[in-house]
């Protein structure tokens, strides 16, 4: 795999390596991936694999320098460079989303929502844009991630939408199989699946 | 892989081939792997694998019976025999889950989603029960998929009380690890990830 291209699996876990290292880096110079995978339940294998892939390698018997690790997964998060998507279709998916904190520690920012009704922000939620404002808030604001949550039949519309505005990535959540050129990528998200999954090992599992 | 676990990627083809089918019931008694691979625009080695997982082969130059294979798909899909789910935490993200439609074409059925304070049905969304009811409910309605949106703080508190009440199968969005005992099934859902996936395959691709 390609120096900065670092799998699903390796991502996920990148923000609780972070989340320790600083945790460690008060009383720490130097930390060894034996303790890092002992403190977070992990398999010694795997973390050190997780930390070769952004990082280099732990020194023999010293480890690695604690604040350079922490620097590696911040540029391999992208926490320097935090790129910006918008949300179009403000229902309840949408709206979770727009208002969920999660992203920003995987260098995602959501930087607005669209609807084609404009709601104010309350004291529990952010404010939904009018639809009509979309395209210039895209272009003003360097917008790269589009997040579909519009209704199936609009899903294509508001996909060409995005393009046009110089949307290089779609995270779709509708079931909508998006007609889009090679050089722009698509996420199909299916909620559905997970649970279905699930259900499936309950059910074979009885 | 034994018979009725299904993979999870062929699980998520199961609807579609179903769908198509059901339009092909009018017209045709028997149908190819070939035919339904080109009308779906997928492999066909893939088509063939797939419903093989969960029917008997096709039969030589005759193929599939269209009615054989719909039952078998249902029975794969579990239409027969859903299992029934509740959610606790109705925020955002709680009420979406709860008034999505899709799980229904995987088997699942949300039964009830629960919080501290109950809320009234409206036109656009069901209604929330309160806490209170939630053992009770449990146990008449035999829930066996437990949902969990509440925030992470009460996560493992939430997960004690849908084991306490037999559920055997959790689907965990707050980013708490689960303790729970061997025989209980957890998948642990991370929004961000996808996102985060995206945005790094877009970062190396530029």
């Amino acid at each position: 795999m390609e120096k900065g291209s670092v799998s699903k699996a390796t991502l996920g876990r990148l923000p609780s390596y972070l989340q320790h290292l600083k945790s460690t880096l008060k009383s720490e110079e130097y930390i060894s991936a034996t303790a890092i995978a002992k403190s977070l339940s992990l398999g010694e294998v795997q973390v050190r694999k997780d930390l070769n892939a952004v990082s280099g390698e732990g020194r023999p018997k010293i480890g690695y320098s604690v604040d350079d690790l922490i620097k590696s997964i911040e540029k391999a998060l992208r926490y320097d460079d935090t790129t910006k998507a918008v949300i179009v279709g403000a229902g309840m998916l949408g709206q979770a989303l727009l208002n969920y904190e999660g992203f920003k520690s995987y260098g995602v920012e959501i930087a607005a929502a669209f609807d084609l009704i404009e709601k104010p922000k309350n004291n529990f939620h952010r404010e939904v844009r009018s639809m009509k404002d979309f395209d210039m808030f895209c272009r003003e604001n360097d917008i790269k991630i589009g997040i579909i949550t519009v209704n199936e039949m609009s899903a294509q519309d508001v996909c060409e939408q995005m393009m046009k505005n110089n949307i290089g990535a779609i995270w779709n959540f509708t079931p909508a199989k998006l007609e889009v050129p090679d050089n722009v990528l698509v996420k199909q998200e299916n909620l559905a699946l997970s649970v279905a999954y699930l259900n499936n090992q309950l059910v074979n599992k009885n």
